[in-house]
C-alpha cells in the first residue's frame, strides 16, 4: 500500500503543478488582466482552485493585483496581471555594431539595460564577449531585488545549442560563447543560458508587441535575418538554420558577401551596404539615410531604391515559395520601412505568382530598439511561465 | 430508454467504423503486407476483433490475402496486402505538353492509362478539358470491372479548391476545370474531384514510392513546380501557394518569363528554355538533351550547364530560406539528374550559409513517369482509407 500512497502523492504533486502552470500562463499571457473568475472559466478550474493557484504565484513574486474594479452589483473584481520588477530575464546580443544586455520583466517592462555601440566587424571573441559579461554584470547590479531567471543570448549567425558556427559579419566561426562569457563572469555559471539567432529572439519579442500570430519578420542591420512565425511558432526548418534572407541571391554576380558568396541581398540592403552606396561615412546609421532622404538627396534615394528593389526581388522569392501573407520589416531597416515600401511593393506585385490573389503586405515592426535583446530576455523567462512550481521552489 | 440505447448504438457504429479504418490504414500503408496477429499487435485490438474487420475489408475488396507463409512450428500465418484491381482512383492532368488519365488501384498499380502528348501552350481550355474528359472515359472504358473512387486532377499552376487561379504556361487564368469536364463527360459527375498543383501531386506519388519523409520535390517540365514534404505531410503555406519554385528569381532584369517577371528559375532551368538554348529544335524532349549531351555537344553542354547553375541558385535560396536536407529532382528535369549535379552541388556548397555543417544532398525521383497522375489517383483513394465503411456501405 505504501508504493501507492507515493504514487498518489506523486500524481496529487503533479497535478498541483500542472494547475499552477495552467494558471500562470494564462495570466502571464493574458492581453487584458483577467479577473479570478475569469481565471476559473478560462481554465476549467473551479474558484477555491484558482483562488489557492493565484495566493501562490502572488506569494512567489510571479503575479500582482490591480486595484479592484467595481462591475454592477456583485462584488469587485480583482485583475491579474504579471508581476513587475521581481524576476526578469536577461536578455543579451552580439550584433555587428553594438553589444548589450537588457534586463526584462515578467510584465514585458526594460528593468535595467546596458548597449554598448561601435564596429564588431573582426573583433576578437574572447575580447567581445568578456564586454557582453561585463555588461550582463552591470545590468544585474542595477537591479539588486530582481531574481535572474536566466540568459537568453542573441547572435548574427547560425546557432546549433551551445555552438555559434558561423557569424559571417563579425567573422566568427565555430564559438562556444557561454564558455567566453563564463570565462570573464563565472558568477553567472549558475544561470540557465540559451543561445538563439538574432532574427529569431527579434521576431519572438515582435509575436509579444505586435497585432499579427503569423507572419515573415525581416531584421535588417548591417547583416540581414529573417524567422518564419505561423500561427506564433517559429517554422525551424530540418536543422533550425531557416530564414537567412540575407544570404538570398539578388543578383548572381553582383558584389562579394562576407559569406563567400555573391549577390546575397546583404550586399544591397544591409544597412552598411546602403550607407555605402549613398555615400555616407562609414559607422553612418539609418537614421543619418533618413535625414539625407528627406533633404532629396539624389544618391540616398538611389541607394534606397536599389536596395528596396533587392529586398522586393529576395520577398518575393520568399513569398512564392513559402507563401506567408504578412512581411515585418524591423531593427534598423524597419525605420526607413515608408522609404523602402512602394519599391518592395512593386517588385512583390510584379514577381509572385499568387500576387493577385494574395497580396503580400509589408509593414514595420511595432517592437522597441534592439527586439531581440527582449526577445532573448523574454526566452529566458519561459521555463518560469512553464513550470513556476520548481521556480517558486528554488526561490 | 431508448434515447439512450439509439445513442450507445450510435457509439457502437462509430467504434466500428473507426476500428475498421485504422485496421484498413494499417494494411493499405503497410510497407511489407502484416499477418492478421501484426495487424493485432500494431492497432491494440484483439485478434477476433481484427479477423472480423479483416473479414469486412476482404468482402470489400479493399484488401487481398496472400498465400500462408509457415512461420517455424505455429499456424502458417497469412499476409495481407491491399488489395489489386478492385478499387481504383482516377488521376488526371493536364501539363504543358500532354494531357493524361491514369487509373492507379490500392495496390498502387496501374490499371489503366491513356497519354496524349502535344503542346498545350495558349490551347483552349474547353477542347483541352473535353480532351482530358475523353480520356478519363477511355480508362474507365477499359477496366469496366474496376470501382472508381474518385479522380484527382493535376494543373500546372495555382489552385483554390475547384479554381485554377493561374496556370502561366498554358495561358490559363480563373477557370474551373471540373465543369469543363462534366461538359464533356457529364456522366463522370457522380465522382468526387479535386484539383492539385501537379508538383503535389508528383511528391505525394514520391512519398510513396521513394525512401525519404522529409524532402523538397522539384517537378521540372517546362514550367517547374515544387513541393516541401515535411514528416511525410505538405509544408502548405498561408494559402495553399507555396513551393513556385520556378519562378523565383535567379537573375532579376534576365528573360521574360510567361508570368508576366523577368530572370525567373523557368527561362533558365525549364526544358523547353534548355532545349531552346542548346539549338535544338521546338518539342524536343530532355531525351533529345541529353543524346546531344552524350555526344559531346558543346551548345547541350553550355545550355544544361546554364540550366544547372540558375538551377543551384534558386535552390540555395529555399535552402537558406526553408532550410530542407533532401532535394528530389523529378518528371522530366529528374531524368537529367546526374548531368545537372556537379554545378547544382557547386552553387549549392558555394551559397548556402549552413552548408559547410547542414550540407544538402541532391537525387533523383524514384516514382514513375508522369508521377503527378499517380499522385493524383492517390489522392483520389484517400477518403476510401480513411473511411473504409462509407464506401462500403456505398457498393
Amino acid at each position: 500500500m505504501e508504493a501507492d500512497t507515493t504514487a498518489s502523492a506523486a500524481r496529487q504533486q503533479s497535478l498541483r503543478e500542472h494547475n499552477l502552470a495552467l494558471v500562470a500562463r494564462t495570466v502571464l499571457r493574458a492581453g487584458t488582466p483577467p479577473s479570478r473568475a475569469a481565471v476559473a472559466a478560462g481554465t476549467g478550474l473551479n474558484r477555491a482552485t484558482v483562488s489557492r493557484l493565484v495566493a501562490e504565484l502572488v506569494a512567489g513574486g510571479l503575479v500582482a493585483e490591480e486595484a479592484p474594479v467595481s462591475a454592477g452589483a456583485g462584488r469587485p473584481a480583482t485583475p491579474l496581471r504579471p508581476a513587475s520588477g521581481t524576476v526578469a530575464g536577461l536578455g543579451l546580443e552580439v550584433n555587428v555594431d553594438f553589444v548589450g544586455a537588457r534586463l526584462v520583466d515578467l510584465a514585458g517592462e526594460v528593468v535595467a539595460e546596458q548597449i554598448e555601440t561601435g564596429d564588431r566587424r573582426g573583433a576578437d571573441p574572447a575580447a567581445t564577449l568578456s564586454r557582453l559579461a561585463h555588461l550582463a554584470r552591470a545590468v544585474i547590479a542595477q537591479a539588486p531585488r530582481v531574481r535572474i531567471a536566466g540568459a537568453g543570448v542573441a547572435l548574427p549567425g547560425l546557432v546549433r545549442h551551445d555552438h555559434l558556427l558561423t557569424a559571417p559579419n563579425l567573422g566568427w566561426q565555430e564559438l562556444r560563447p557561454r564558455a567566453l562569457v563564463l570565462e570573464a563572469a563565472p558568477e553567472l555559471g549558475h544561470l540557465p543560458m540559451v543561445l538563439g539567432n538574432e532574427a529569431r529572439f527579434a521576431a519572438l519579442a515582435e509575436l509579444a508587441a505586435g497585432p499579427d500570430e503569423s507572419f515573415l519578420y525581416v531584421s535588417g542591420e548591417v547583416g540581414i535575418g529573417a524567422a518564419i512565425i505561423k500561427g506564433g511558432t517559429f517554422f525551424t526548418g530540418l536543422h533550425g538554420f531557416s530564414g537567412e534572407l540575407g544570404h538570398v541571391s539578388v543578383e548572381p554576380s553582383g558584389p562579394r558577401c562576407r559569406c563567400g558568396a555573391r549577390g546575397c541581398l546583404e550586399t544591397f540592403a544591409g544597412t552598411q551596404a546602403m550607407g555605402s552606396a549613398a555615400g555616407l561615412p562609414p559607422g553612418a546609421t539609418p537614421a543619418d539615410l533618413a535625414s539625407r532622404l528627406a533633404a532629396g538627396d539624389v544618391d540616398a534615394r538611389a541607394a534606397t531604391h536599389r536596395a528596396a528593389v533587392a529586398l522586393g526581388i529576395a520577398l518575393a522569392s520568399f513569398v512564392n515559395l513559402v507563401d506567408v501573407g504578412q512581411i515585418v520589416l524591423g531593427n534598423e531597416l524597419g525605420t526607413l520601412t515608408e522609404h523602402l515600401r512602394p519599391d518592395v511593393e512593386a517588385e512583390l506585385a510584379g514577381r509572385v505568382l499568387a500576387a493577385r490573389w494574395a497580396p503580400p503586405t509589408v509593414r514595420a515592426a511595432t517592437a522597441a530598439t534592439h527586439p531581440a535583446l527582449t526577445g532573448a530576455a523574454r526566452a529566458a523567462l519561459e521555463p518560469v511561465i512553464a513550470d513556476p512550481s520548481a521556480w517558486i521552489a528554488q526561490g
